[in-house]
């Protein structure tokens, strides 16, 4: 199995990076369940074939994943197996999909304005390009954590007042119900990969290279008609989607 | 939107990474519908702030991914604007899912061994831990670019020689069809995103930094008995999943 601890040099990947992965999917696999540790920096050094500093950013960074965590004179305690789990269902809900996975959700406003729909987001809301639309920025939390950041637009005219009534519930749905739409449903769900960019990093509080599972979902209400549709970026390093058909 | 087309330094992502990455959005998103041309290199190493062989480099790869093409004298077609799309469905199936998107759909066998289910094996098939399991190892293509590289494995006693008729029929579901097995369906899907190593790198003729979407899924006969569990490693810049709840 040496073959697979093998890092590799020069591959636009910092090794740092290479070696959280190769340690996170270890933890994940059960590797580490007998003593509950991750193993000491010079063991994983040796193993890695890197210096202990590259190491040490490496369990860093698992650390601020809240994966790890480091205990003075006794070494790096496994705090989560693993990455919280996302259901895309047609009753798929932020706050009750993550559930039991965490203490506390919460959902922050970071931004929102009034503007006229684009192609894109026509497209999706079945809408004619141009018709007003409310855009939301937000930002999911987990335990104090950043799961995802998300873009998302409602027709304006259905809609009004969305971002003040979402700033007080931290809650789609809640946002929903208050505002006469009391149930909806997941039609659509895209999902794709990518490099986050600089916007991202700083939101999520991911480091440079961190990667984004990107979801463009729409929802509608019980007619079919579209209400949202957003674009939510997750850090692919603390969520998995899973679907059950 | 001037701050959207900058590119970052230090990243641990190269910078002709993180150009393809915009041009292929932009590409997507339609930008450059109207003449059917990436712009010229020099327009693009302009907006981004590089050099012209940066920009090149991000051209090469698009070139690659078979996105875009270069004709000499004329300068870069756009050939392709989207990803295949890959349906998750209770009726997934490799090659229908694809479907009309590409001419050609090929399923080559790369390597099979037949090998003891792992704890984790054991306990996607539903399994005791050490039954005896065959395992695939197969590249897909679609008009012969690889889509995706995957690691299945079936209970031994139910599909032997699963190997062979797959060499043969390069699909998953003519091979279950052939070993008595007319229909089945897709019970669990799980998506995580990873940088590509090594291995899938040279397999799926990626660049290094490239990502992967990965998906776990899990395959029941219509009585609900597991019959396959497989992790698909797909390029992501070449493939998005939808889900159509």
């Amino acid at each position: 199995m040496a073959g697979l601890n093998q890092v590799q040099r020069q591959t636009g990947v910092a090794l740092w990076r290479q070696i959280a992965d190769r340690i996170r999917d270890a933890i994940s696999a059960g590797a580490y369940d007998e003593t509950g540790m991750v193993p000491p920096e010079t063991v994983l050094a040796l193993q890695f074939g890197v210096n202990r500093h590259t190491v040490r950013s490496a369990l860093a960074a698992l650390a601020q994943e809240g994966i790890v965590r480091a205990v003075q004179g006794r070494g790096t305690l496994i705090e989560r197996k693993d990455r919280l789990n996302f259901p895309i269902t047609r009753r798929t809900r932020f706050t009750a999909g993550i559930g039991a996975q965490a203490r506390e959700m919460r959902g922050l406003l970071l931004d929102h304005a009034q503007e006229r729909a684009d192609a894109d987001v026509a497209r999706w809301l079945k809408l004619r390009s141009g018709t007003g639309v409310i855009r939301l920025e937000t930002l999911r939390l987990a335990d104090k954590r950043p799961v995802s950041c998300a873009t998302t637009w409602f027709p304006a005219d259905r809609f009004a007042g969305i971002d003040e009534v979402y700033r007080k519930t931290e809650s789609i749905t809640k946002a929903f119900a208050d505002l006469g739409l009391p149930d909806y449903v997941r039609a659509t769900t895209e999902i794709t990969a990518a490099h986050a960019d600089s916007h991202d990093i700083a939101t999520l509080e991911l480091t440079p290279g961190a990667i984004l599972l990107i979801a463009k979902a729409m929802n509608t209400d019980l007619d079919g008609v579209p209400v949202q549709y957003s674009i939510s970026r997750f850090a692919a390093d603390r969520v998995q989607f899973t679907i059950e058909n």
